[in-house]
C-alpha cells in the first residue's frame, strides 16, 4: 500500500527530518530542499547501493566525480546553449511566467483540444506534440492560447497570454574578478557531458578497452520555471549517470542489456510493484541523436512519470566534442568543433584502428529515487481497535538507521552503559548507522523507528544486567522487527549473527 | 618521505587517474578539477571516515546534506554579503588583476618592506597585517604599491597600480524566468550556514538536547581571483563541517575537546608525521565573532597552510540568524534581522528556559584532505641496483583499491574464471573496491598499484588450479604486500580472515 498523496509523504518527511524546503527561515528557495538526518542516510544508501550495483561489482566500470562549474564550450558543443529550453509563455495582466507545457497541462481538455484546433493540430495524445507544433509558429500560438480561453492558473481569467518562446535553463555565474561578456561559466544541467569530455583522460589513466562504461554521481542544476512534486521537479538535484561505451554494432544488444540491468537493480531497491513500468519512446519522441530512449516510469503519488532514461545516444557527444570531426567516420550529425584539444576515439577491439564508439546512457534521478522507495516504502496499518501505525517498509540497506538500542530506564546507570555497549559494538560492523535512542519510552521509540524505517530495535532491560526475575536471561536483549512487530529475546552475543542475516 | 614538489603529485595524479584538470579538452576552467577512477574513491573514503568517526561512532551528532543553492537573505544575515570579499588591485598596463595577499606574497621582502614603510606600517611580521593596514587607505595604499615599485608577476614591471578594492567572492546566478534585480541566489561560499538556519528543523525532527551537533559534507564555491596550488585553492570544493552547539559557559572545555578529536582523526588518516601542526590563532586575528581558533597546519609542498580550523563562534550565528534577537540574551554584537521567521533556541539543559547556545566549529576541506594524505604518502623508494619505485603509502581504509585480483595469464581460461571468482567473492565482503586487473603482467600490474596504494595484490596462476608442479599449492594465491613487497603464499579460504585483519 504505497503512498497516495504526496502531502503525507512531505509530512513524514519534514516531521522526522528526511527532507526541509530550502532556505526554509527566509521563507525558502523554490526548487531546492536539504535533505535532514535521516535523509541524508537514506540518499547516500541509494546512491552506495547504486555504486556498488555499477562500480563495485562490474569489471567494466571506472568512477567519475567531476567538477559542477563547468567551461561555456562544454555546453556550446553538447547543443545545450542553442536548444536546452522550455518553452514559456507569460500572462499580461497577472505577469505571470508558465512553462507552456505545464500551462496546457493544467488546462481543462476541452481548453487544450481547443487550442489544438485553432491550429489545426488534430487529436491531443500528448501534450508535448502539441507543445511542438505550438513553438513551430509562434504567433499563431498565442493567437491559439487566447481564442481557446486558455486560463492563467494564478489568477483563474482567461486569455491575455504573449507569444511563447524559448527559455533557456542552464544557471549561468561570472567566473573570476572581470564581469564582461566572455568571463561566464555554466553549473552543469547534466553529470554526463562530464563523462565525455574525460574520456580521454580515462582511458589514457586505466587503459580501457571496449566495452566499457564510466559513471558518475553528482549535483545538477536547471533552473526549472515551474518546480513543483517536493523533489520530483527542483532547481538543483543529483544523478547517476552511466557512459557506457560500445562498439559500433553491438549499441542495439547492450542498450537492452541495460534496460534490464537497470530495471532489476530499482526491484532490488524494492519497487516491486507494478508502479514501475517500462517505456519505449517513439520514434517521433526521440531526441534528435538518440537511436532508441526507454523510460523507466514510477506511479508517483502525482502520477506515472520519469525515474530513469535509458538512450542508445550513437557516436554523437563523443563526435561533438572531438576536433577532426571529418576524419571519425561519425554517423551522428554533428556541429563543427574547432575549439575540443582532443579526439575522443579508442581502439576498435578487432581492427584496432581508432574509432569513435557508441555510447549507451542509464540516467537516473537520485531524489526521484529517493521519492520512489519512499513512496513504495509508505505503508498506514490498521492494527485493530482503532489503532493504526505509519511505517516505512524500506529495505534494509536503505534504512537510514539499521538498528535503535534503547535502554529501558534513561537515568539508570548500569542499563544506558550496557545499551551504549551494545551499541557501540554493532556501530563497529560497518552495517551503516546504529542509533542510540534514550527518549526512555519504549512505545514512542517504535513508534518512531517504524515511522523512519528501522528495520529492528534492541531494548536493554534489568533482565539484560541479571537483575530482572529470570537469571537466565542476564546478557539477552528483546529485539523488535519494523514489519511484524514480533519480538523475541535474542542473546548479546547473537546479535552479530542475527542481524548480519538480515541486514544485507 | 612525503611529496617534496607539487609536480610530482600532479603527475601522479593525471597519470593514474586521481584528479584531472576540469574542463581539460577546453582549455581549462580554472580552479576547478575533475577527481577520476581512483581520486573519486579516495576522496570518498575520507568522506566515509569522517562521517562515520563524527555521526556514526558518537550519540550526539546528526547528519545533514544541504542544497548549494541558497537565499540571499542567508547570507545577508551570515555577515557573508557586507564582508566575505579579497582585496584586489588592478594593475593598469598590463590589465591583470591580483589579490592584494598573493601580490605582496610574490615580491622580494625588501619590496614589502618599502611598502610597509611608506605607510608608516612598521615590520612586517604577516603580510594580513600589512594588507588590512593597506586597506584603510586605499588611496595611500596605491601610492605604496608604486612608490615601493611592487613589481608586476605577469609583466614583469614596476608600478601602474590602482587602488585596491574589495571583491566580493560569493558566485551568483538568476533563479527563475525573470532576471531583474531581485531574482538572484548564492551558490553557498561555505556549508556551515545551511547548519544554523536549518537548526530548529532539526531539533523539531530529533528533539535533540544540549551538547549536539550538526555534520555536513557538501560543495561550496569562492570565486578566488587566483586559484592556485593545486587543489588546494579552487573555487570549488567540499567541506566537512560541524556546528557543536553547547551550553554558554562549556565552550571552552568543548573547543580545546574538539581541537583534540580533530588532531587525532587526521592522525588516523595517516598524518602521523610533523607535518601536522596546531596553531592557536592570535586575538588579533580572530574573526570578529570568534572567541578563539585554533587552526591544524599541514605542511603542503607548497608549504605550512590551513587543513581545518576549529573556531569558537560564540551565539553569533544562531543569534544573526533568530528574530526578536533583543530577547535572546545575546553577547554576540549581531546586525538586525527582519526576515527570518524562527527563534534558533533550544531549552537550557538546567533551567529548561530557551536559551541561544555557543557553537564550536571544526571545519575541513575534503580537496585539501586529499592533497595532505596524498603528500603524506606519496614516496620514491630506492630498491637498490639503480631501480625505485613510486609507492602511495596510504592507510588501507583510504585506498582506492582494497585488493587487486591478477590472472598471471590474461587468456587462460581457466585462471580468469578462477581470478574473476575470487573477485567476485572479495568485492562481496564490502570491505571496498576489490579490481580485476586482466593487464598480463604481474610486474607491471604490481608498479601500477604500488603507485595507487593498493595495499595488496593477489596473483592467481596455474598453481592455485592444482596444475603447477605441487599439487599442494591447489587452492592457494600469492598475496603481495605493498609496504614490504613480501609475497607469501595462501590459502584461497583464507583470504576473508587475513584481509579482514590488514584492512581495519
Amino acid at each position: 500500500m504505497p503512498a497516495e498523496t504526496m502531502d503525507e509523504l512531505v509530512s513524514l518527511c519534514k516531521r522526522r527530518g528526511f527532507i526541509f524546503q530550502g532556505s526554509d527561515i527566509y521563507g525558502g528557495l523554490q526548487g531546492t530542499y536539504d535533505y535532514g538526518p535521516l535523509g541524508v542516510e537514506l540518499k547516500n544508501n541509494l546512491k552506495a547501493a547504486w555504486w556498488k550495483a555499477n562500480v563495485y561489482e562490474r569489471d567494466d566500470m571506472e568512477g567519475l566525480d567531476a567538477s559542477i562549474l563547468t567551461h561555456k564550450l562544454i555546453w556550446r558543443h553538447s547543443g545545450h546553449e542553442a536548444t536546452f529550453s522550455d518553452p514559456l509563455v507569460d500572462n499580461r495582466e497577472s505577469k505571470k511566467r508558465y512553462r507552456l507545457d505545464h500551462l496546457l497541462a493544467d488546462q481543462k481538455k476541452d481548453v487544450v483540444a481547443a487550442v489544438a484546433g485553432k491550429i489545426a493540430y488534430g487529436e491531443v495524445e500528448n501534450i508535448n506534440g502539441l507543445v511542438i507544433a505550438l513553438m513551430a509558429n509562434t504567433e499563431a500560438a498565442a493567437k491559439a492560447l487566447n481564442e481557446a480561453k486558455v486560463v492563467d492558473p494564478d489568477s483563474g481569467k482567461a486569455g491575455n497570454w504573449t507569444q511563447p518562446r524559448p527559455f533557456n535553463m542552464m544557471f549561468k555565474t561570472t567566473v573570476g574578478p572581470v564581469e564582461d561578456e566572455d568571463s561566464y561559466a555554466y553549473l552543469r544541467p547534466e553529470t554526463a557531458q562530464a563523462i565525455f569530455v574525460n574520456f580521454k583522460n580515462v582511458i589514457d589513466a586505466t587503459s580501457r578497452k571496449l566495452p566499457f562504461g564510466i559513471a558518475q554521481i553528482g549535483k545538477a542544476f536547471r533552473n526549472e520555471i515551474t518546480p513543483r512534486n517536493f523533489i520530483f521537479r527542483v532547481r538543483e538535484f543529483e544523478q547517476m549517470e552511466i557512459e557506457f561505451f560500445v562498439k559500433p554494432g553491438e549499441d542495439d544488444d547492450w542498450h537492452k542489456r541495460w534496460v534490464e540491468d537497470r530495471l532489476a537493480w530499482w526491484r532490488d531497491q524494492g519497487l516491486e510493484s507494478d508502479n514501475l513500468v517500462p517505456y519505449q519512446q517513439d520514434p517521433a519522441e526521440l531526441a534528435h541523436y538518440a537511436k532508441a530512449t526507454v523510460d523507466i516510469l514510477y506511479r508517483f503519488p502525482h502520477g506515472l512519470e520519469e525515474l530513469e532514461g535509458i538512450a542508445n545516444r550513437t557516436d554523437f557527444d563523443l563526435g561533438s566534442h572531438s576536433k577532426n570531426q571529418d576524419t571519425l567516420g561519425l554517423t551522428a550529425a554533428v556541429a563543427e568543433n574547432r575549439s575540443s584539444t582532443a579526439k575522443l576515439t579508442i581502439a576498435d577491439p578487432e581492427t584496432n584502428k581508432p574509432i569513435i564508439p557508441f555510447v549507451i546512457e542509464p540516467s537516473a534521478g537520485v531524489d526521484r529515487g529517493v521519492l520512489a522507495v519512499l513512496t513504495e516504502a509508505f505503508c498506514q496499518e490498521d492494527l485493530g481497535e482503532g489503532k493504526e501505525r505509519i511505517v516505512l517498509k524500506l529495505r534494509p540497506h536503505l534504512s537510514p538507521i539499521k538498528v535503535a538500542v534503547i535502554p529501558l530506564k534513561k537515568n539508570d546507570e548500569g542499563i544506558t552503559t550496557k545499551a551504549k555497549a551494545i551499541k557501540r559494538d554493532l556501530q563497529a560492523l560497518g552495517m551503516g548507522r546504529v542509533f542510540y535512542e534514550d527518549t526512555g519510552n519504549i512505545g514512542k521509540a517504535y513508534r518512531r523507528h517504524d515511522e523512519v524505517g528501522t528495520p529492528f530495535c534492541i531494548t536493554v532491560d534489568f533482565d539484560t544486567l541479571g537483575m530482572g526475575e529470570d537469571p537466565a536471561l542476564k546478557d539477552t536483549v528483546t529485539i523488535r522487527d519494523r514489519d511484524s512487530m514480533a519480538q523475541e529475546r535474542i542473546k548479546v552475543d547473537d546479535l552479530e549473527r542475527f542481524l548480519r542475516e538480515r541486514l544485507r
